[in-house]
């Protein structure tokens, strides 16, 4: 089965072996059997041709932190917010991160695995290919296994790729909050286990942040997650500068998440282990504030940066890569070329997948964008408007579910 | 001819009688010859139904501050600027708003026309039924008739309804630069006769600024403006305060727009006339930027607040009412309800059309948005993702132009 991309402007992606960004104006792409086979000039017969219209074909993005698995938007929630609400007084009107894990524990299977699917047509809609999607909003042994069991029953019946994440350490359920360290036994001695035993999750993480998951808690609940085979990730120093990133460090870490207080000497400890940032400008912009990440001291500390969603219910409702790659562009000060690497190459590696996806190079898997516009530089520059035409998963064209 | 909205789960509007955001569940929408003829229950047969499959209808967008004539978008130079550089390097390659101006001269009428166009089907898209659009990348008479002359033309021939206002006082060109007086003459003593001989133009504008036009200049303008019946409005103290308010209110304009740096006296001069503050938070985004106007101040002074997205190829590429209302909310500190009524009633008033427009209103034009969300609250909370199914203007369906 051969498809090919005839008339297109421009191919951008990056490129591994010249650790930079190509972008080459008037190739074809032939896809066979779902990989890239081969680009360039007169690439002969295909079964099927689809015209770019003369726009730009990119790969599809890869957004390695998200929580998709809530069962209603917070939108009430939200609108408290604006109106000037403290989070004192929405969590004691029942709002909050709590009535998500009583949404969640109470959700019919069927119907939380509809909300979910949902979710993912947007996500596939709006370019993304794969994501990394976090469990996190039952913490209850029953529910979490759950959210992860709807992962994987939407991994393989839907066309994004997902890589599942356990996240029973999120937050303390409320049943715990006098004792939270007996929530940590949880964690590590039925929870983790129980996750390990069922066999989705690729990955362990945890919120580790002063007033959350302490250092030493972290410490424990992803030793216990490595020894029952899940890699270890974290949600890192978001709020103050708590030692989350050194953890990441010492526990090497594939990647630790937020950072909009990293220290000097966690990111000396970051760049030292090799441990990805992943950013998530998302969540500052859809917070109303402005304490974005330090993007370009990670990078000049040489550290590899991704960019993702952070897609969840409470502080970013949002689902789009573009408008991310925008908002890297405009608040984390990262050049186009930088943020869209961020969006694709790096946020595959942020989840251990650039072997596969995250650039447009033959023998990886044909996951691809075609848009309505000219250029790559268009994307930020069209900030909320996300001009996409087809998204190409595996080979298969996929744009417009509903 | 009669068309019904039916199976709506919510209604939201400005309400013109009750001064209040009203939200209404489970009423049907009737519209008789492109105008609302009734909203309730059991409202009786009609020629054709659509079916709102249980979600939100609301008045489509009125945009009070577009520029959409131009050439062609300008993202190498919004690629150089997130590189890092200056506007002064940008000039010096060409860039900025003099490349803006070579483009609108030398194109064709009927490129520049199609480019315009595909502009106003992007607006219908994302929800905006009626906008006010200026001239002003010409500053030449020949070139700021033409560009007026395409938006006449589109008014006609496009679904879209435009406001055409007249901004030869955009910039001072080139050829004027060491006798920027002498453009004034010019824009006085030949260019608005042209303008108002034209009869086109319903507005006269001016870029009222330290540095650009002098609050004695813009006097100037606005008063030959208003003797040949243009009505004054005015892009006010964008980057400093310069009296320019205040010369908005001694004007009596209808609009002053941007703000970011108003002062107390200004804002207090607004009050005491009436005049409207049209708040453009998309600029101050779109500029990496976080001085974001008083919004909060002006609505304390008994200010009516207008919002627009001030599309335009340089500081705004952004043609969404949708992120616009976002914004508000998000940096503007503006409840939902009121960022609402600013893109919809009160943006209708700061173009004269609230009569006719910017409310679900029997009598009034059905000039309709039928969404993919539920509540009002969702349309911020949805951030970037604009979840509309349909839009109907003057009681035509004319959602997905191409």
């Amino acid at each position: 089965m051969r498809l090919k991309l005839v008339n297109i402007k421009e191919i951008a992606t990056y490129d591994p072996d010249s650790d930079s960004v190509s972008r080459v104006e008037k190739q074809e792409l032939l896809i066979t059997d779902g990989k890239i086979t081969a680009i360039g000039s007169n690439l002969g017969q295909a079964n099927t041709e689809i015209d770019c219209q003369n726009c730009l074909v990119t790969p599809g993005f890869v957004d390695p932190h998200t929580h998709p698995v809530f069962w209603q938007g917070r939108e009430i929630e939200f609108a408290r917010r604006i109106a000037g609400a403290t989070y004192q007084e929405i969590a004691a009107e029942g709002g909050g991160i709590r009535s998500s894990i009583a949404g969640v524990r109470k959700a019919d299977y069927q119907e939380l695995r509809q909300a979910v699917k949902n979710r993912l047509n947007r996500f596939l809609n709006l370019g993304t290919t794969t994501i990394e999607a976090k469990s996190g909003y039952g913490l209850s042994t029953e529910s979490e296994l759950k959210s992860l069991e709807i992962l994987a029953d939407l991994n393989e019946d839907h066309s994004i790729d997902i890589m599942p994440t356990f996240m029973g350490a999120h937050a303390f359920p409320a049943e715990y909050a006098d004792d939270p360290d007996q929530y940590v036994d949880l964690l590590c001695e039925e929870m983790i286990p129980a996750v390990a035993r069922q066999g989705i999750a690729r990955y362990c993480d945890v919120f580790c942040e002063n007033g959350y998951f302490s250092v030493a808690q972290s410490r424990r609940i992803l030793e216990a997650g490595s020894q029952a085979g899940l890699i270890p990730r974290l949600h890192a120093d978001e709020f103050e500068d708590s030692g989350a990133a050194e953890l990441a460090a010492e526990m090497k870490a594939v990647s630790a998440d937020h950072l909009m207080a990293v220290s000097g000497e966690g990111m000396n400890a970051m760049a030292k282990a090799g441990v990805i940032a992943t950013l998530l400008p998302g969540t500052t912009f859809f917070l109303g504030q402005h304490n974005y990440a330090p993007a370009r001291e990670l990078i000049d500390r040489g550290i590899t940066i991704a960019l993702a969603t952070d897609f969840n219910p409470g502080s970013c409702h949002i689902q789009s890569m573009p408008f991310i790659i925008s908002l890297a562009c405009l608040q984390l000060k990262m050049t186009i070329e930088e943020a869209f690497t961020a969006a694709t190459y790096n946020s595959a590696r942020a989840i251990g997948m650039e072997a596969k996806i995250g650039s447009l190079t033959v023998g990886k898997q044909a996951d691809v964008i075609i848009w309505g516009i000219k250029n790559l530089m268009e994307i930020p520059y069209n900030v909320t408007d996300i001009p996409i035409r087809n998204v190409i998963k595996s080979g298969q064209p996929v744009f417009r579910l509903d």
